[in-house]
């Protein structure tokens, strides 16, 4: 069972006090490529959650920003953040063992930062304001002006 | 103007190809403390958007996972990725350059994945599957009882 991999990293490194209870494999053709886990605490980095670890090094590992073949297992539902992640690294297959509604139960905020996203900005969470946009602007249009690649 | 540092890092490392035409600055308590922009291309990761690259170097020089005093300058609206860590950062005050519909225009999928998370996955972009939920959710229990930090 991969997801024991998955479950067996999380255990270990949470006791160690690295981070959530949260654990991540990447298959590639049937092979294991990454393990990973949340590193939140020890690497003092609030990126550090178990997917984008695996995503990172699985990147790494293939040498390649775009993982289309890859499939993920993780033990819990993915944080909008992680689940942009998978996305932008162009991963079509996802399996996850607890959900949100289980993360939230014991404090975690992945559910609450859905809903801020579902349900728009109030200003309580983020303030976020527009600024200097025309001088931006310009930036993108360099970009695409000298055929950059979009990825 | 603070946005101008964000704009000019963005400018010379696209032009170096080190990815999009995105950068980011983070200050705290009126000083500089991250300038970064996007490098998936260079770094070969698909998680190196500006504000994640900004939030992880701040968070390296503070030595904390926690921005909560942090301003950050970004040269485009975050995508969802990004802006869920910034609130996974507990960052609360954020000023951006360029829309997500100027990004989508030139071709970058922000606006696609908000959409994705707003309306739900109809199973085109992602498969996404519940598996050993069982297993996974006493790994939750284990960490509600051993007094883990939730951040």
């Amino acid at each position: 069972m991969i997801m024991k991999l998955a479950i067996d990293k999380a255990r270990d490194t949470m006791m160690k006090d690295y981070g959530g209870p949260f654990g991540a494999v990447i298959v590639k053709d049937d092979k294991i490529i990454s393990v990973a886990s949340n590193t939140t605490l020890k690497d003092k980095d609030p990126t550090a959650h178990a997917e984008i670890n695996a995503i990172r090094d699985a990147c790494k590992k293939l040498n390649t920003y775009d993982l289309k073949d890859c499939i993920l297992y993780v033990t819990g539902y993915p944080c909008p953040m992680c689940i942009s992640a998978i996305i932008w690294a162009n991963i079509k297959e996802v399996y996850y063992g607890t959900t949100l509604k289980d993360a939230a139960e014991i404090g975690f905020r992945d559910d609450f930062i859905y809903n801020f996203i579902r349900n728009g900005n109030t200003g309580e969470v983020l303030n976020i304001s527009r600024l200097d946009r025309d001088e931006c602007l310009k930036l993108l249009e360099e970009y695409k002006n000298n055929n950059k690649t979009i990825y």
